[in-house]
Order: C-alpha cells, then structure tokens, then sequence
C-alpha cells in the first residue's frame, strides 16, 4: 500500500505543477495515480489540504535534490547555477512551457486562503534559500550576502517561470539565469572565472 | 449599466489578484460587484474565459498605470524603480501579504490550461516590459541592455512577490529592488547616484 500512498502523493505534485491547487480535483488525482477513491482519505485524513501540504513538501525536497544534483558535481558554484538556469530552460521547452517551478502556482494561490499549506510552501521555500546560501558560504562568500544572492538567485528564477511560461519563451530564463551568474561572480571573494559553455 | 460592467471587472480582477483564477467563481464575482448574475452573460456572452481575459487585460493597464504615476515624477529612473519597490514593500504589509502582482496567480493557473487567458497575461507582461524598457532607453541605455534591465527587473519583482507572500515577508521585495536598482544604476552611460532614502 506504500506504493499507492506515493503514487497520490507524486501524482498531485505533479498536477499542482501544470495547474495549480484549485484547479486540481480528487478525482483526478486517483484518476493519474490509478488508485481508489477512498485511498486519498484512508492515507489522507485531512483531505486535499493534508495531502496538498504533503505533496508541496515532497515536490521542494525533489526539486532541492535536483538543485544539489546540478550544482555539486560542478566545477564550481557559478558553473553550477549557470547549469541549473539551463536545465530549467531545457525542461520548459520539452515540456511545452508545462514545467517549471513545482509549487510557484500552489504558492500563490494559498497564500491568502490556507494557512497550512502557506507555510507548507514557505518551507519549501526557506530549505531552498538555506541550500543555495550554504554553497555560496562554502565558495567564500560571508553568510549575509550569501542569503541576499540566494534570494535574489530564487526570486530571478521564479519570477522568469512566470514569464517564460506566459510569453512561451525562455528568454526570460536565459536573462535571471546570466544575472544570477554575474551577481554569484562578483561576489566571489577571489574572482573566478566560470566554465561557461558559450 | 456600464457601471455594473466596470463592477464586475473590477471584482474580477480584485478575485483573481487574492485567490487566482480557478479559485473564483462567478457567483463570488457577482456577489463582490453587487451585480445581477445574468448581468454577467451579458456582458460577457463568453462566460468566465471572457470575463477572466478582460480582468487580466484591466488589471494590467492598471498596474501599468501605476507604474508609471510613480516612475515618471521621480527625478531619475533609478530613485523611480526604488520607489515602485518600496511602493509594491508597503502594499504587501498593508494588506497582510494579499496585494502582489495582480495577473500572476492567473497566468501560472492558466499558462498550460487555457490559450486566451495565456494570451492576455502575455500581452500584459509584454506591456510592462516595453513600459520598462521605453523608460531606460530614454535614460540613456541601449535598446538591447535595456530590454534585459527590464526583464530582470519584472522577473525579480514577480519572483520576489511569490516569495513575499509565501514567507510573509518583505525581505524578498527589499532584496530585489536593491538589486535591480543596482543593475540600473550599473547599466546608466553617466553613472548617476540615486538619490536613496536610506
């Protein structure tokens, strides 16, 4: 029955990720996880809500595991970014602009109309600013701005899938994802020179 | 009955900026402008697509609007983005982290859902970069690096309001305006000192 559990839990991230919280039914997601009706109640007592805040959570701990898996094994943390900004714009465009940040729609539409699955997302959020500040403390940079350049590097991103996603375009990608590169730079204590693949 | 038309896409847009698009019914969007229910179909023989299409169209002259009260006064457009950055800081806190961007919610609900409502967030979005844009040319940048200042103007501020909202907080807001008031003041031929209320 696990099995059934994370098959809801991946199929509503998923449907959160392409149409947001309200728009998604329960009758969709068993539909997509190929699991009854009454499986959603039996491992979701609270309904949509708890299995939405389950769902957020599990969707920002992947896409913090994709973050660790672009940026680590990279040469360096600007090279790393650089890659992530790219893999974003790559996942766009094979998925017809569908894809992007997993719990952005989620974000906004609860932020005034359910508190638990707010701070679901506020989470989330704040485990990606720590990830992305914790690098950027590790190649030099003092813990201050280190938290000022992974909000800046967060809000870029996410502000250019609200873009890309409406204009159908990944120039805004492109533009956060040099902006995010150039601030992390200069901020370097002693400059180098990232691996860009021009 | 021009004024119930007006009503009715002022609460519209109001519905749409708290709660996004699928979360908003019409019977809610009545309720709010004090409005007949036919009178919707009759202004909007297209129902909620067509009503919601108008909304967004509304809502983004209005913000643009905005924009430019609060841009076109100030001495210089580096002082004029600081301003609107900390006009957009203080609107959050005055409405408890409701009032951000008004078509964002909607254009991450409908980027994969809905062709005409896509459409109408991307003209809008395309309307604010252009104002942006106009606004840094005429300040003397290049057309090219002035289309990227504003993109990576727009993408910080609409990342920054989903990470506002999320957190309850204006630290994001602040960070990025900082930021983006920085880039300008980078990319300015004659580099200018803003004049900062520090």
């Amino acid at each position: 029955m696990t099995g059934t559990k994370d098959r809801i839990v991946d199929a509503t991230a998923e449907l959160f990720r392409r149409q947001g919280y309200t728009g998604t039914g329960l009758k969709q997601i068993v539909g997509a996880a190929d699991a009854p009706f009454g499986s959603i109640y039996h491992f979701f007592p609270g309904g949509k809500e708890q299995l939405g805040a389950e769902a957020i959570r599990w969707s920002g701990r992947g896409y913090l595991e994709l973050f660790e898996a672009i940026v680590d094994p990279a040469p360096d943390v600007v090279t790393g970014v650089g890659d992530f900004f790219r893999g974003a714009a790559d996942a766009l465009l094979a998925t017809d602009f569908a894809d992007a940040c997993p719990i952005a729609t989620v974000a906004l539409e609860v932020a005034s109309t359910s508190e638990p699955l707010r701070q679901a997302t506020a989470d989330v959020f704040d485990s990606w600013i720590d990830a992305a500040s914790t690098r950027l403390i590790a190649a030099g940079i003092e813990e201050e701005p280190a938290r000022t350049l992974a909000i800046n590097f967060l809000a870029g991103l996410e502000g250019a899938f609200v873009l890309s996603r409406s204009l159908r375009s990944t120039e805004p990608i492109e533009v956060a994802g040099a902006a995010a590169v150039a601030a992390i730079t200069a901020a370097l204590p002693k400059p180098k020179r990232a691996k860009r693949r021009s």
